[in-house]
């Protein structure tokens, strides 16, 4: 949990999962840039459009399996605003796959492809009837490992 | 921006800013838990109510003097699910201040005083007509210097 | 669900709850008012706090009762547009009560104590599980009587 | 502003401009069902959707033309609940345009074409600079004038 100097490594090439979304009227503040808190929605968004790519869309998994994944961390550096009415390409990459967990880099495109925003989080998954963290059920890591071996 | 092992060193006793909030039913998620977007909004607010504390509230800081504080790095861990009904203590610190920035250590307690979230964010001082960092104008410097003078 | 003229009638002297909000950064758009959702995130934690005023905490009614009010109607004028730093207050009262049913009357005042917005509102009880209305549990119901009866 | 029982007449032919959206895990509260004030936000999303189809979008009608349409009236029946992972199909359709006014009805449609929720809304044209009422700039009302012919 270092509050380092900004990063300027290149990114490592991960398979990346992308999704748009255009900025609204309603995500943005005052100063009419995004009221950061609104690409936290949009990012949990991303990774549940994921879940739905790699087929356990989260009313099942959640629902049916009474798995959940809240966040443990994440770590998110701004470079640049973004306005009302632009169009933003979200950039998921698997970063690792634990036992109980899974480790997300986010990158956040403006409509030229410059990077907005760098996100690392770690999500763990947990039964949802006691809270506490388990190994990823079969299913679920067989599908975290397919898309892992995609990857490589 | 390195994501590693959850922090375990106590934090130093810097002099904090206090304020509580209620987690609402709205807050919450289909998990029964507060959805983690939802804490940086709050966070929001305890950074505001603090400048209000201080002797300049946004209104003024943003409307009249047209400087905004944007969010440049944020990293959070999040170590204990928060309920509705629970009411939370946000205790904000200053870690140190930049010519044109200032770092936050905040942190979320539970009912019974148990950490519930760490966070520590950067935010940057901006002249809201160029959107582009400027030195702390003197007023601004000022309070920032006095809360500091406080703490030690 | 007519959508008529402003209505000029004087609310009648109703029983009210009453409760107060700030208006945050995070509430406001572009434009510099309340992004106007965020009143309706706001009124449904003046209800709720006036559920818990009753006697009646929502993670009692909803966790353990396992009983939910959503909202079937919600009628919403808005006056006069309010702005960052101001403090709202947010005066509830109840209009009836039926078999399944509770009908509100929201006032939102600005500082001055001058009208902001009018919602008249009606809300369900419904068992959780099945999602279907159900009469008021007599705890429920007994509650929501002796607020009408100290109204009168 | 009559709270009237649930209406049963049939909508009117109108021209209905159209926008989906998925119901998203962050869109739901603890019962599991979309918290209403999400659907204001999707609402809001939809008229600037359709705003930008009519060739105004708001980065240029507000950032611009410094024209603004906050909202004066907002009546909601909601029919039945929505959950995580369903598309709601969201149809506006516009009831008539005054001096400085626009009235739309909005229909929310299940995945089965099932109605969940009908909106009835009035925004006001207002200069940005002075907040107040102003009859539709020549181009606006062109554009909403064009949209009402080719509805009839």
């Amino acid at each position: 949990m270092a509050l380092s100097a900004r990063p300027v490594v290149t990114p490592p090439p991960l398979r990346e999962f992308s999704a748009t979304r255009a900025v609204r009227f309603g995500d943005c503040d005052p100063a009419g840039i995004v009221f950061y808190p609104r690409y936290f929605e949009m990012v949990n968004g991303v990774v549940e459009d994921w879940w739905s790519h790699l087929g356990m869309p989260w009313p099942e998994m959640i629902g049916e399996r009474r798995v959940g994944t809240p966040v443990s961390h994440v770590d998110t550096v701004f470079l640049r605003p973004s306005r009302m009415g632009e169009r933003l390409e979200f950039r998921l990459a698997v970063e690792s796959i634990g036992r109980s967990s899974v480790r997300f880099r986010h990158r956040v495109l403006g409509p030229a492809g410059e990077e907005r925003i760098r996100i690392r989080q770690r999500m763990v998954c947990v039964a949802m009837d006691s809270g506490l963290p388990i190994a990823w059920p079969t299913p679920l890591r067989s599908l975290l490992a397919a898309w892992e071996r995609c990857a490589s």
